[in-house]
């Protein structure tokens, strides 16, 4: 169940566009172009990468892939009471997707080849684009096994993993509900957005009248390296931050806090992982007027080599034994202390978040900060302890809100023949 | 007073990193990288591009450099009422935005070198990004100038230029004041967007106090090209649009439509350029169930080649004349035919404009669209004329609505002493 990258993420491209303009003249991969100027490699650079990623394999891709630069993530309400309806949907869309990830239209000549008075079956403003690593991944939400009201809509409620519980109210916690939740995920990530905006807007397309987008959000740019072959980036309050984050060639750590075990409870989920989102709005304009000091302090590390305080590098082991001048070196609130596998037992989650900015607040400020993503073996275990030390004592909740949170089961890869659910629908 | 881009958006980069981390080994010319694989060129790459564009010139960078792949643009409001105030702070903002175009913190050294007990002056996000071919442009909306009650704020009413009139009320338009308007506007362009946010959030930083943020947008695509060298890309209704939109290299043009002549009125103008702004809501659903029939009958071009209908090649000749199967071959109604040139007396005005997407409306729908974004010597004989036409007869317009509006007078270039402004309020 190990998961090799160099292996599952090999170059299949070919010279496939859209369009099939170039045929097999185009097969190669792409430089990492914008990020890397004679020798410099950017934060928004990954080192050369394949333009395809395999739809298919044993986990989805889209968890351990190295981090794409942009992302768009679309929570669906399912409004169908057919089962039938549903998975034909499922079906649908996973043929739609493959082939978007591979550079191919939603449906073959879609754009202009479904006839002249029949709408076009794909949107067309991915027609020129390159694959760009597109991958799409699925997640399915709890109330898509159980209505608030207990009933089973779709016959799959004994299907619910454990693991899919409803988070818990945290301190501090300040949710719109119109930015959380959902009955089914869909993450789109890719190196070009308008690939991963089509992807999205192609999918809830051809599944208007069985679901409808309850909300969704773009992410300029990623916060999270899941490869050691990626540099860390920064977040909008100008840190590196997930430097210990899960990185794919970590197997180990991969396996035990990442993929779910058929042993778990749901032996379809076995291998599949469990998503959680929370949209973090950052008070940025206070953050801005705090000092160097401060901030580091609420941080735990260094702003400009990301180094952990006391430390050089940013790779430098984290300290929290050691006294600083005054108390600790590492403070005890300081969000890379709470968050740490050594005060949290061990704890890992793997982390895909992005940056985002939507705009103003209304009140002269921008609405920015994070898109944190987590990807678990089991929420309770990992995310909810987490989450739940952070929220009660982290000096960052100072200048951080949560205003969105949402939880999916993410079922495993697909085999030749499945599609997305095919392990949760088969009878 | 042409430009003759081949000299003003030279290279001048340098291997300026922003923490000066390469020094002059970094010298050259980034490959497009993303967009280009083996030869295959996407929408959204250029062909080679100097990292960095020249900031001080005849004219602002930003205007007829060829339009980079991501946008932020702010507009603020003015809330001191002292004009040395707002002239120390338009002096302030030259300084911070030249740095930032070349690569450099808006302070020099601003993330970690202002003192550890003070705040950084510079918030750090783009510490390890390269200049991705940033550029700042500024402009001055009505009311900087005289106010709704016609108070004279700040010396300059009398220096207000005719062409910066109030746009008038169009049909259709659905105008929400939250998202228009505004004293200052500042257009952030870089192939980056982490770089561009970074710029606008500092310009902001430093303003606290004297200026805030009444409106932004992130524009996640380019949807014009302002060059010979790009190719046009496609807008989320899966079209090219603007096929015919003035390119950099054709002198004649961008001297008659874009720059302002100082006989025109105001000295100061000279060189300068009127800027339009309009948030363009497409109603993306409604579209994606037409038929191609009526999508390209409503646009005026096959959806495919982009070719105007009739021709062959994107490129070919507007046929405005033949008669097709049922009436003129490009509709009466049709957005190419009433955005014409040969329709509007000549007309011609400088596009810029980018797609957007910001979540979802509440509705079940994508709030996505298109941030339009026009250059003109003088918006009452340019885009006034072109818009109304539109607003009236547009098939395009059961499709899109107009939710934000705003117009500024973008200053000429700046010489080695000025700063924004500095011919506006020269005593």
């Amino acid at each position: 169940m190990s998961r090799d990258r160099s292996e599952d993420d090999r170059s299949v491209l070919g010279g496939i566009s859209r369009r099939g303009l170039i045929g097999s003249a185009g097969v190669g991969v792409v430089a990492a172009g914008a990020g890397v100027l004679a020798g410099r490699v950017t934060a928004h650079a990954a080192s050369a990468q394949p333009e395809t990623v395999p739809f298919r394999g044993a986990h989805q891709a889209g968890i351990t892939t190295a981090v794409q630069d942009r992302l768009h993530f679309a929570a669906f309400d399912v409004h169908t009471d057919s089962r039938a309806e549903l998975v034909d949907l499922l079906r649908t869309w996973t043929l739609m997707a493959e082939r978007m990830t591979t550079g191919g239209e939603a449906v073959a000549d879609g754009a202009v080849g479904a006839g002249a008075y029949n709408p076009p079956t794909d949107t067309g403003e991915a027609l020129d684009l390159s694959p760009s690593r597109l991958t799409l991944t699925i997640g399915f939400g709890p109330s898509l096994f159980t209505t608030a009201d207990g009933r089973d809509r779709f016959g799959i409620a004994a299907r619910r993993p454990a693991a899919l519980a409803d988070l818990p109210k945290f301190t501090g916690d300040a949710l719109d509900p119109a930015r959380g939740g959902g009955d089914i995920a869909i993450q789109a990530c890719a190196d070009d957005p308008q690939v991963a905006v089509h992807a999205v807007r192609n999918l809830a397309r051809v599944g208007f009248g069985a679901v409808s987008v309850r909300w969704s959000q773009l992410g300029f740019g990623r916060t999270s390296s899941t490869s050691t072959s990626q540099v860390t980036p920064r977040n909008l309050l100008g840190f590196k931050d997930g430097t210990r984050n899960i990185k794919a060639e970590d197997h180990a750590a991969v396996e035990k806090f990442v993929w779910a075990d058929p042993a778990d409870g749901q032996a379809w989920m076995g291998g599949g992982s469990y998503l959680v989102t929370r949209r973090i709005r950052m008070l940025v304009e206070p953050w801005d007027r705090t000092s160097l000091h401060e901030q580091q302090r609420v941080i735990g590390r260094a702003k400009g080599s990301g180094a952990p305080l006391g430390g050089a590098d940013e790779f430098d082991d984290l300290d929290l034994q050691s006294a600083g001048p005054s108390g600790p070196l590492v403070d005890r609130d300081a969000h890379v202390r709470l968050a740490s596998r050594e005060e949290l037992g061990g704890i890992q989650i793997l982390r895909r978040g992005y940056n985002f900015t939507d705009g103003s607040d209304g009140f002269g400020h921008l609405d920015a900060g994070l898109f944190f993503i987590a990807y678990c073996r089991d929420p309770r275990a990992q995310f909810v302890p987490m989450q739940d030390a952070l929220a009660r004592n982290d000096a960052l909740n100072e200048y951080i809100k949560h205003v969105g949170s949402a939880v999916f089961a993410c079922p495993p890869g697909l085999g030749a023949d499945d599609y997305w659910g095919s392990g949760l629908f088969a009878e």
